[in-house]
């Protein structure tokens, strides 16, 4: 098997040749980026051959220039590991991903319905012949036995002894998930996971006291087979094989996440009992191993709405023994879990005002509330604001481009961790748009002005504008650090036209279902698995919300979706209300709808 | 792979060479009796090798006279088959199981918790984007998702739509455990089982009207690896291989008779959705896979006491699509649900009065109700009733002798279907007994006169006393049909003394124990998997009850373990009731109590 040394780290690996290179860096925890999943269409992925042979860069041309290609570098994904090599992957360990932890909205408040208890059970003897579950149970204080896996009591006995009947019993509700030896202060921790399209997020929480102990993110491996939803069921209807294929993408993703955070808190997976996810109800169904088939295809049905309690196991993934695995329920084929955590963590849908609630990712989601009730839609906004389809997009991670401005008359970026600039993540993205038309160098229909044009209409960032091979762009950061420049192009510009037209036109034909206008809304939550906060006033600037909102009714809420899971992971009544939430919410269906597309129409132009 | 040919029925089948010839039987269907498990003990497997290679009988030198095993006669457990025969196993296939169905007591009243519900589901549309499980829920006309299993939720899309939304669903309780085939006119079934150490009985019923279908009976296979609880616990605790096979053999055995009874019904297997097995705390334990190693050793704790709801595919068994598999809760290591099952049958644990349940099976099963209060405890008795230790023994099926007497002065025998005799199950066993001592062949202390002495006792009876070549028999039955003559010998009423000693010594120390004579006790339930009621009179006169017991109080309820298992299976209700029984009762351990021990001496003599 070829030998694979990384560097600076000096890291070895052995992979059984054939392997994808990207596939390689990753299994060996180097943070290459590839927002495309690795289909070399996005160029983040680049590397520096050492030593070693690979074949010629072939594909994707625009990514390296002849020269570097000569000097070694090539994009992981395209090459495949054939014998030994040397990979200069960059200072990519020190890389963090960025998920917002501080959320506001509803406090968690734990119901420590998972716990581990520490037991020192009295010995049987002929005066005391309890049974073995009955001897945990009346240790751990209960009137009735706790319910248990016939796996788990098959290996009671021998359990109960090995540890002389000191043991921890770990609980969920009134569930015995696992015995373990004893521990007195131990604990029960668990994870809360946003599977976005585009990006997972994963933080990791001790169940007793709700504090966040660690997060980490990925970008879904899923993409590779397709970087929105129809596409990616379109793969699964391939047959059992693919739609297990892409269980197991996601599966082994979550389990990335899970041995992160636990690395970075100094804990063991097995500490962990319960994993709560929220995502679209195309990630849900991917991966609890639905047939997601009739979603993607008129009139869209998802095998199932609600929320899943099963075992982490089931879907293939492991944690401590027996945890558990929930899923947040769905409201439509289009309207996901994450729009029930978004509304859970913000208590938008018990609000007595016009509120509403835009979460913004590869697909746009949208809920409104409104005289007492509450509707959702969802529009397919592309996953331009999760770095992809972006020529220099990223993932909000260090290095990452994240506000973008002109400060006493001079353009400055600033980046994630303060890194060098190594991509431009969303909220970068919507900052760099509101700038170049706030400048006047991109006019109302998208067109950014030449470099001539622009010396006329805001001279001290017309030196900004380049040409490169793909034709007119915005410079935002010089080369370094064997990365090329960043650079907001036309046609970058174009996908973020698509991305912000479809949200605002979801939002209008929603307000107009229910007979509002932009002006009645008293509360615009915008959310988004952003690695800062979005700025409102970059939001209404580029139309990414329609005219007439007004400006202080809008707030940023960061990851709302992974806010209202972190809540359904914490309290089983949270769990409830998202079922309650699901149950209650009206779903509109654009597509078909004549209105949309002409909404769609109109808000693909920026405001003058 | 050896080819063999049964007769009569010509029946084929291919073995692998090295095959255990009783194996080879019992897999084609063909009746051959082996009361010991296939030991070589009993001598019951007799079958005659029309053609094809043998070695010579070895071993159980009683079972087959030198001319006999020169005819081609052998005992089917001691082969093995290793090149083509030809074997006669004589009318077996004629030979029908006997389970008394007409239980007394309480009358099952069907909750109908199981059933299978046609459903003609509108197909969906944009006007109705219910998702797939939902449609399910709104056709059952529920408020409320049913439970479904991840693995039925994986195929729910594609079955939905195979069948065109014309299904039918298969609900346990609020769980959707199958999704099939439209037909209007479907039925759950359900089968109950008493699991006993020496015999396994089930009953198929019809689960919306309460109706048994069929019944059949084997002798447990696992009595190969010992015939009583702790000689088989032993077995398991070579380790986990062990365990399994004992595991998979009384699965075996559930299977064998789940096709049997659903082949007399014309019914399929899997419309079989629910399985309730009662049976004592080891024989559930070796279904479930616990370790029962703990129950033989002192202080006799078993992994779990409660009742078990659990998947039959979990154990191995295979049955309709998701089929729960329930085992009725135990009270103690040595008193199971059987007993809870024939407490619940009755009604006892409700009675004002002081009334007594002895089940008579391999190990006697004793419970008292008296003063609002229930007790109960074991003995090991022994498989004498079962047809097993008894040299003419067999369960109660086709041909055996069910009923000794003298009528008009003259020795009668009545058999089960009327045919020919083949053996002597536990109710002729115990009228035997009684007629001997009748008619004063048998004295107090179990000795059988020799034919001189009984010339004096008993002139009428005198000539069917023989000697054989264990010493002084009493004939029964004249040698016919291949088979020798049936007679029950001095050893054959040394077993008996033991058996039903322990039995009379359990009721004697329950008593005592709260404080109770034999002359309380206003109604004696005598139970056991017979295949027709046991004389109480013959109970009372060979002292398998003690003295003072009023005749009239004693009363024969057959197999109550399977009448209180058939309530559990047709009932959520009796489950709950049966769940009080097992933690309400309390049990007493007579194990190293010093007036058992006395008890027990006395009471293996037979009443004056």
């Amino acid at each position: 098997m070829p030998l694979i040394t990384f560097q600076p780290s000096g890291k070895k690996t052995n992979v059984p040749a054939g392997t994808n290179l990207l596939d390689a860096c990753h299994r060996a925890g180097m943070g290459v980026p590839a927002s495309c999943g690795g289909k070399g269409l996005c160029g983040k992925c680049r590397v520096r051959i050492v030593s070693g042979k690979v074949p010629p860069h072939v594909g994707y041309e625009q990514a390296l220039s002849p020269s570097e290609a000569a000097a070694g570098w090539r994009l992981a994904c395209l090459v495949s590991v054939e014998s030994d090599l040397v990979v200069d992957v960059g200072e990519t360990s020190a890389i963090r991903s960025v998920i917002l932890t501080d959320f506001g909205g509803v406090r968690p408040e734990p119901d420590h319905e998972v716990k581990s208890v520490p037991l020192e059970l009295p010995k049987p003897s002929l005066a005391d012949q309890t049974c073995d579950i009955g001897r945990i149970m009346r240790g751990l204080g209960l009137e009735e036995y706790p319910r248990c896996a016939l796996a788990l009591m098959q290996q009671l006995a021998r359990k109960l002894r090995e540890h002389d009947f000191r043991i921890n019993a770990v609980l969920f509700g009134n569930e015995l998930l696992a015995v373990e030896k004893f521990r007195p202060e131990s604990r029960a921790l668990g994870l809360a996971v946003d599977i976005g399209t585009t990006t997972v997020a994963g933080l990791l929480f001790d169940l007793q006291s709700g504090q966040a102990l660690a997060v980490a993110s990925r970008t879904n491996p899923q993409a590779v087979h397709g970087d929105d939803v129809v596409t990616r069921i379109d793969y699964a209807n391939r047959g059992d094989e693919a739609r297990k294929k892409l269980q197991g993408l996601i599966v082994g993703a979550l389990g990335e996440i899970l041995a992160e955070t636990c690395a970075s808190a100094s804990a063991e997976t097995g500490e962990v009992f319960f994993i709560a996810v929220g995502g679209n109800t195309t990630m849900h169904h991917l991966l609890l191993g639905l047939e997601p088939v009739n979603i993607a295809a008129s009139p869209y049905i998802p095998v199932a709405k609600r929320g899943w309690l099963t075992r982490a196991s089931h879907v293939g993934l492991r944690a401590g023994e027996g945890a558990r695995l929930y899923t947040v329920p769905n409201i439509s084929a289009y309207v996901g879990g994450d729009i029930v955590a978004g509304l859970l963590a913000y208590d938008l849908h018990n609000c007595d005002e016009t509120v509403l609630l835009v979460d913004v990712g590869t697909n746009g989601e949208i809920a409104l509330r409104a005289d007492g009730a509450t509707y959702a839609c969802s529009t397919a906004a592309g996953p331009a604001f999760e770095g992809a389809r972006i020529s220099c997009g990223m993932r909000a991670a260090t290095g990452a481009i994240s506000v973008v401005g002109k400060r006493d008359g001079k353009f400055f970026i600033e980046t994630i961790d303060d890194a060098p600039a190594r991509g431009l993540c969303g909220t970068g993205l919507l900052d760099a748009v509101a700038l170049l038309l706030d400048c006047g160098l991109l006019d109302e229909t998208g067109y950014l002005l030449d470099r001539d044009e622009a010396k006329d209409a805001c001279p001290e960032l017309a030196e900004r504008i380049i040409e490169d091979k793909t034709g007119t762009a915005f410079l935002l950061a010089e080369k370094s650090n064997g990365h090329p420049h960043l650079a907001l192009t036309q046609k970058d510009i174009r996908e973020f036209q698509l991305a912000k037209g479809a949200v605002a036109a979801g939002v209008r034909v929603l307000l107009e279902t229910v007979g509002k206008n932009t002006s009645d809304l008293t509360r615009v939550c915008l959310a988004g698995g952003f690695g800062s906060y979005l700025k409102p006033a970059s939001a209404l600037r580029t139309g990414l919300l329609p005219q007439g909102i007004k400006p202080g009714a809008v707030e940023a809420v960061g990851n709302s979706a992974l806010a209202g899971t972190r809540l359904c992971l914490l309290s089983g009544r949270m769990r409830d209300e998202a079922e309650r939430i699901a149950r209650e919410v009206k779903y509109i269906e654009l597509s078909g709808q004549l209105s949309f597309q002409e909404a769609f129409t109109d808000e693909m132009e920026f405001p003058v």
